[in-house]
C-alpha cells in the first residue's frame, strides 16, 4: 500500500511552534517511527506552505500514484475551496487529520471546507492521528 | 483494559434504520467482531435513546469503571448539553465517534457540543469509526 | 385500521394548562369522542414528558403494530432531533399536529423539526386538528 | 355552506408541472371529485397568477360572500404581505393548504407569511389537502 | 399645485379594516376633507392592490402630470422593489406616508424599501400624515 | 400651545457641520423664524450633547410642562435606550424628527429606538421637518 | 428559431431612467438592432411591470411557442419566487440577462432568485447581454 | 411554607465536577445548612438528569403540593423548551437559580428559556444562590 | 457594613413611570424600610440619568468606600460598555439589580453588558430585588 | 485583438473532474476550436492553481499586453480578495465566465468576489461561457 | 504645534485598572514624559468619563484651537456615534490610539465606530501608542 | 537593528494602482527615502502576490534573522488564516500597517485576521504608516 502524507502551511515548524498546542516533536522524527511501524507501507511525505502546491499534489497523486492520502491542511481547511475542489476531482480517498482538537480552539477552526469531500476526519489524537488514518487505510483495505 | 461503547438514539435500529446511511450490519453483530479482534480489552455496551441515561452511564463509568469511553451520541450530538456537561465532570477520557460522515449530511449535523469536551473525534469511517476509537486509547495508553 | 397518537410533553395538562391557548377539554375525553366517531379505527394513544420515552414508542410501533401514527410532539417538536431521527428510521407513516396556531405564538415555536420527515402537518384547528390527521389515514387508504 | 378555493401563481399548470412534486392530476379534475364528495357544500373555484387579484378576491368574499375560504397561494405564501394583510382585514375565516411537503423543500418554503394570519394550516397530503381543509369547515360549524 | 395620493393594497378597506389600527373613517371621506381644506391643491386619488398598477401610476404621473405624489405602499412598502426603482426612475418627488406606527408592529413592517428613495418619510400620525405630507409640498413649494 | 424643541449632540453645529448633508442655515436662525410664524405656540428650545441631559429634559417637560415635545436626537436615536424609556415614562407626547433622510445614510442611521416610542416620526424635510412636527401638534389639538 | 425577449418593471423607461446606470437608449431602438442583426431569428417582444403578466408569459411561451426566453426580470429578480416557479414548470429554456453589473449596486440587488432556474446568466454588458443571450440559443442550437 | 428545589443534570456531581467553577461542597451538605437556616419551611430536594422528570415532577408540584420551587434546571436551562412549558402550565411559582456567574461562561450558557417563565432568577451567589431564593418566596409571602 | 445603592436613568421616575411594569411606589420609600430592616447597614444611594456620573460614582465607591455596590442601571445596563469597565476596574463587589423580569420584554432588554462583571445578577422580585442583593453582601460576609 | 484566457484551480483536470457538472471534454480541446472559430483573434492560455500566479498574470496582461482578459477563477472566485484588487489595479477588461450554473450549487459558489470588479459575467453555458466572453470583447469593440 | 489628548472613560484610573491589561503606570507621569520628548509641540489633556463631555471637546477643538486631536475614547469607541458625528463635523485631525491590542479582547471591543473618521488609527504598542499619533501629526506636517 | 518590510499582494503596482486610495509614489522610491531617514537600521524589503512566499518569509526571518517585521499583507488580511498562524509560530514581533483607512472601504476589508496576532497595528496614514511601524520598533527597543 501506497500512502501520501500531506501537511499544509505552518505543519514544517512543529516541534517549534506553540508546543503548548502540537507538542515538542518534530514531524520528521514522527515519521520515521511510523515508516518502522507500518514496513509493508510506502509512506511519502510533502509539506508545503502553499495552497496551490497542495492542490498539484493531490492532482499528481490521485490517479493511482497513492492508494490513500492522509491530509492536514493547517489553516486552508478553513480556508480553501481549491483544495476541497481537487479532492472531489480526483479518485484517491483522502482521510482528514488534525493534531489538536481544533474545536476547542478559535471559532475560525470549528469549521471545514475538507470534511464533506474527505473519505472521514480524524481529530484531536495529537501526532497519532495520522497513525490512526493509516489504520483506516489498512482496515478498508 | 476495560472500555465502554455509548451509542445514543435510533442507533438501536441499525441495520435496519436507513441502510444507504448507516450500512445493513446490526451492532450487535459488529460488536461480536470488535471482541474478537481485541481479546484483550473488555468491551461493554450499552444504548440508550434517553438523554438522561446516557449521563447516568457516564456519571457511573467516569470515575474508574472504564478507562475510557466511545460514545456515539446520534442525534443528542447536536442538542444536549447535558451531555457534555457529564463529560467535562467525569475524569474518564471520551472519544466521539459518528458512522457516517456527519459533514455531509443535514445542516444541523454539522456542529457537534461533544467535539470539544471529548479527547477527540473520529467521523465517517462506518462502523470502523468504533474500531480506530478502540485504536486510539490503545495508542494513548 | 389501527393508529397510535403520540402526545409529548405538558399535553397531559390539557384543560388544566393556558385554557386561553389550549381550551379546557381534557385529551382523554376528547378521545372518547374520536372512538365514537371512528369505530372502525382502533386508536391506541400514549403521552409522555419523555423524549426518549416518544422515541421508543415511534420504534415500538414503527414496523407494522399501526398503520400510522398521530403526532403531537409539544416543546420537543422545536428542540429534539432523536424524534425526528426515529421517524426516519421507521416505516409506518407519521402525521405531524398541533393544537394552537404555532405560528402566532413565539418565535421557537414557529420551527419544527418534525414537518420534514412527517407525511404532512395539520396546525391550528384546536382539537380537531387530532380528527384531521384521522381524516388524512382514511383518505389515504 | 358555500366555500370558495383560491389557487395561486403555476397552479393553473397543475398536472403539467413538475409531476414529480404536485402529481398529474388537473386541479379542474380533482375539483369535480370534490364537488361530487360534497354535494352540500358550493365550491367555488378562482386560480390567479396575480398578487393584486388574490387580495381583491379575498376583499370581495370576505365579508359574508363565503363561509370559508380555502387558499393556496403558492410562491406568494413566501413572498407577500399584501394576502395576509387581506386576510386580516376581512372576517371570513382562511384555512391554508398546500400540496407538497414546503418543509423538504428548498429553506425559502419553509416559511409562510399567510400561517399566522389563517386559522390553521394543512400541509403535505398532496391533492387531500384540499379536502381535508374542507373537513376543517364542517367540523367546525 | 397638482397633487397625487397612491393608496396600496386593503387600504381600500379603510375604516373597516382592523379600526383598531387604522381608525374608522373611510379614505373617501377623508379625500373630501382634505380637499376642503386645501382649495388650491387639486388631489388626485388612485387606490389600487396590485403592484404593478402602482408602478405604472407613478410612470404616469411622474414626468410632469403631478407636482407631488404622496405615496402609502401598504405592506409593499415593505416587498416591492419594483415600487422604489420606479420612483428613482421619474422625476416628480414622491412623500411617503404611514397611518399606524409601523415602528410598533411586527418586525417586517420595520423596514422600508422606499423610504431611501422618496423625498422623506410621515409615519403614525392617522389620516393626517396625509395632510402633512401636502403641508410639505406646499412648504418646499 | 407649550412646544420644547430639543436637539441631541452635534446639532449646535448645524449651519457649519456637513453642510452638504445639513444645509447650512443655523438652527437659531431657523427657531426665528418658526416663532415668527407660530406666534400662538410658545417654542422653548434646549439643545445638549449629553445623553443624560436629554433625559433629564424629557422628565422636566413630560408632566405638563410643555403639550408636546419635538425630538431630533442625533446620534443618540440610534444609540440610547435611556431617551425612549424616559419617554414612554413621561404623559407628554413626543414627536421624532430628522433633517436628512437617514435611510440614504450608513446602515447604522436607519434604525431609531425612538420611533417605537414616539406620537410619530418626520424624516428627510431639511430643517422644515421640525416645521410639520408643529404642524402635527396643531392638527392633532 | 423563435425567441421571446421579456423585460420587467421599469425596462419601458429605458433611456429615460437612471441614463446613469442604463445608458439613453431607448430598447424598442435596440430591438430594432437585434432584428436587422438576427434576420434569420422571430424575436417578440414583451414588456410588463406587473409580476403575475411575467408569469403567464411564461407559461403561454412556454410549452413550444418559443424556442427560448431571453428574461430581464428587473426588480422581480429580487422578490419574485412566483417567477422562478413559471420557469420550472415550462419546458422552454430561459437565459437571464441584466443591463447593468448588479453586482456593484444595492446590496439587495446582489440576489437572484432566478439563476438557479435559468440555463444560464449573462451580467453587466449593456443592452448587449441581450445579443449574448440570443448568441447563447444559437450556440446552443 | 413548603419549598421544592429541584437540581438539574450533573447537579449530583457538585463536590466533585469542575471545583474551580462550582466549589467542592456536595450539595446534600449544603440542603442540611439551609435546613437548620429554615426551620420554618419544609424543603423538598429532587435531583434528576433526565428533562422528562424534571417536567414530571412541575407538574406533581405545581398545583398546590408547593408553595415555592427553586430550580436550578443546569444544561436543560439553554436547551429545554418542555420545562419552561411545565412551569408556564402550574400555579406554584419558580425561581432560577445557577451557583455560577452564567454570563462570564461560554455563550451557550448566556441564554435561558426559563428566565421569562420564572418570577425572576438569582445567578452567580455560588451554592449561596439557592438560599436567596428561599429568601425572594419569605419575602414575597 | 457600608452598601451603595446606585440607579441609573428613569428611576427617579419610580411610582410614577409605567407602574403595570415598574409597581406605584417611590424608591425614596422604598429606602426607608430598607434602612430601617437593615439598621447595622449604612446604605448609601445615588441616582443618575447620565453614564458618566455612574462611572465616576463607582470609581469613588470602588476603592474602599463601600463595601458593595447594588447597581441597577437601567437602560445603560443593555447599552453602556464604559459602566461595565468601571466595574471591571475597581475592587468593590457589584450586585446588578433589576426590579422587573427584564427577560419578558423587548428583546433589547434581555441582554446585559453589566452581568459578566458583576458577582450576580437578581432579577425580577420587584422592588425586593434591592433587599435580596444586600441579603446577598450579608451572607457573603 | 489579443485575448489572454485565465483558468484557475482544477480546471486543468476538466474532461477529468467531475463530468457530471462539467462535461468531458478537455480545456485544450475546446481552445483549438475557439481559435479556429476565431481566426482573427489571438487567444492565450494560462492556467494555475495558485492564487498568487494568477494575480502575476493578471498584473503582466492588464496593461496593453492583452486587448481582454477571460477569466474563470475556479475556487478562487469564492475566496479570493487578491485576485478582485488585481483586477481593479489594471486597465484591461475582465469578463468572469463559469462553466456549470454556480448558482445551481453548493451556497458557498453563490457568491462572486469577482463580479463587482469584471466587466460582466456570463455563467451557466458549459464551455461556451469563454465563447461568449469572447464575443462580448468582439461586440465591445 | 498644538495638540489635544483625550482619554475616554476609566483612563483616569491607568495604572490602577487591570494593570496586567494596560500596565502600572498612570497616564500624568507618561504626560510628563512625552512633554520632555516633544517640546516643541503643545501638548493639552483631557480626561473625561462622560461621552457628552467628549463630544464638547472635539468641538471647542475642532475648529483651529489644536492641529490635532488624540483620542482614546475608551468603551465610548465601541458604543458611540455622537462622538464620530462629533470628528466628521469639525475640521481639526483626529488620530485615534488604543493602548492594549483590542482585537485579542472581548468581540464587543473590536469594532470601532471613531476608525472611519478618523484620519488613522494606532493600536496595541502600549502607551506609546500615543506618541506615535504624535509622530504621525510631526510627520504630517 | 534589522527590519523586515513585507509588502502582499498587488502592492508592487504601488504608484500605478488606484492612486486615489494609494497615492502615487511607488514603493521602491519610499523604500529609499524610508532608508536614508533610519540610517542606523538595516530595511530588507519582499514583496509577493503569494500567500505562502509570506508564509514561507516569516518563517525564514521569524527566528532571530531579523529584529521585527513590518507587514502590509494587503488583500490576505482579510482572507489567510496560514499568515497569522505564522506570525504565532514564530519569535519576530510583527506589526500590521495598511496605507489606506481600511475601515472607510468595503465591508470586508475591515476584519484583519493578522491585527490579534500582531503587536500591534498601524493604519490609514499612507506610506508613512511604515515609517510609524519603523518608530514603534525604534520605541521599543
Amino acid at each position: 500500500m501506497n500512502l501520501l502524507i500531506i501537511n499544509g502551511p505552518n505543519l514544517n515548524l512543529l516541534g517549534v511552534r506553540e508546543p503548548g498546542i502540537y507538542g515538542n516533536k518534530g514531524f520528521e522524527d514522527y515519521l520515521q517511527e511510523l515508516r518502522s511501524v507500518y514496513q509493508d507501507v510506502t509512506i511519502e511525505y510533502l509539506q508545503s506552505n502553499h495552497e496551490g502546491e497542495i492542490v498539484d499534489a493531490i492532482h499528481r497523486y490521485g490517479f493511482g500514484e497513492a492508494d490513500g492520502i492522509v491530509l492536514n491542511a493547517g489553516a486552508y481547511t478553513h480556508t480553501s475551496l481549491a483544495i476541497p475542489d481537487a479532492i472531489s476531482a480526483v479518485r484517491t480517498p483522502v482521510v482528514e487529520v488534525h493534531i489538536s482538537n481544533v474545536f476547542r480552539r478559535e471559532e475560525f477552526r470549528h469549521h471545514s471546507f475538507l470534511s464533506p469531500v474527505c473519505v472521514g476526519s480524524i481529530v484531536g489524537f495529537g501526532l497519532e492521528s495520522y497513525r490512526l488514518a493509516i489504520e483506516s487505510f489498512r482496515i478498508r483495505k
